[in-house]
């Protein structure tokens, strides 16, 4: 009997570690995909070209990653066969990496458009303040969203969910003045472009940030507020304490 | 011992039966946001504001079909343990309602263009036959993803990852030529821009009929070709056989 709990401790005590592991290579990707966004957005202010190459060729081990994170959750699923909050915890892993994934690309679309700015020598005074501030505002919100993700604070969570609503205003007013600088000034039209191409792609980091939130909601109260509008965030998940 | 067979001969139909539930409801999904595209072309090309507004009121269907589908997952994780392929189903499942459910927002994206444009009584002849060629490629490559789904066929799939990038070459050529539009009239600069999202709307749905196209390669052969490039995908997924 003995024998057999010291073997269910030791079997429990991997199954913790592997658990561990997998979490600790989601925020490790998380890391890597922050400074992406960060060097990008960067790349793209200073019309550094050599620091945006960077960011592409750096998409490679984003992708690498999340085929490892995918096929650790597999492998746990199969031998593990984890129930109850575990299996919530390998599937939020599981989802969160595909929007970890996927703001990679973002970062690397707007490394692309630095590259091109670069070499085609455009001003990029027309939206430098909002792209500076809607980076740090996404950031932000990814760090945030990672921090909830590793502490499991369904406070933060709410939070980030909720900021995204602001990034959505302050990158339709951007637009707005884009077009309009566009409108007063047709010559302007090809780098404004390229420049709103760089706002809408900060603009879905925030976006994949929220779904990185929610699902950290849906692990610390089994809640999926996916489609839940923000004003009725905060109600439904004190309701499920 | 008859008696234990006929138990476990039970619970496996029962899962076989669960299993096809699920990915049921997977094509009615996938069938769902394919007519969630179509119409939002089709609202867009004939400035149809009520049928954009169907669109739009129809992505909460497609919200929970994905909330359930990923409960049902879930269940099936949790009561069943599947192994080796069965688990690989459920978890590409899982992944490929995520995909579909995108594909529902950018249907109202697209939607809500079709609004704008409406309301604002703006011509489309500058990008109307790219708009319904893009529209009906991408329409393709999403039904050739769910049928390659549905029949676990690894050539459709191949050769649903491959049409992406024809995709992606015409979506480049109507950018370019929107640009040279707006550039020769900027008085177009605004309608022509809403016919620009749209059509980044609709290379976006591309991206993600790949995805599902990438996801049953997955499934059939074990093989994560996600960030492989098409060049090199017909050669791996041959050795893969």
């Amino acid at each position: 009997m003995l024998h057999q709990d010291s073997y269910k401790q030791h079997i429990s005590a991997q199954f913790n570690a592997e658990l561990e592991s997998v979490k600790n290579h989601l925020l490790e990707m998380g890391g890597l995909v922050e400074q992406q966004i960060g060097k990008a957005v960067e790349s793209l202010l200073n019309r550094d070209s050599g620091l945006a190459e960077e960011v592409i060729a750096g998409d490679e081990q984003v992708n690498e990653l999340e085929i490892n994170i995918d096929e650790e959750c597999s492998r746990i699923l199969a031998r593990r066969q984890p129930a109850a909050s575990d299996l919530r915890l390998v599937l939020a892993i599981s989802k969160v990496t595909t929007d970890l994934e996927r703001i990679g690309d973002e970062a690397s679309k707007i490394a692309r458009q630095a590259v091109k700015a670069t070499e085609e020598g455009s001003a990029n005074t027309s939206s430098f303040v909002e792209i500076r501030h809607i980076g740090n505002h996404v950031s932000d919100m990814l760090r945030r969203a990672l921090d909830a993700f590793a502490r499991l604070d369904v406070d933060m969570a709410v939070q980030t969910v909720i900021a995204d609503r602001e990034v959505d205003s302050e990158y339709a007013s951007a637009m707005r003045s884009l077009v309009t600088f566009m409108m007063e000034d047709p010559r302007t039209i090809g780098p404004v472009l390229g420049q709103m191409w760089s706002l809408r792609s900060l603009e879905r980091v925030g976006d994949h940030a929220s779904n990185i939130a929610e699902h950290v909601i849906y692990l610390v109260r089994g809640l999926d507020v996916r489609h839940v509008e923000p004003d009725d965030l905060v109600a439904q998940v004190e309701e499920h304490q």
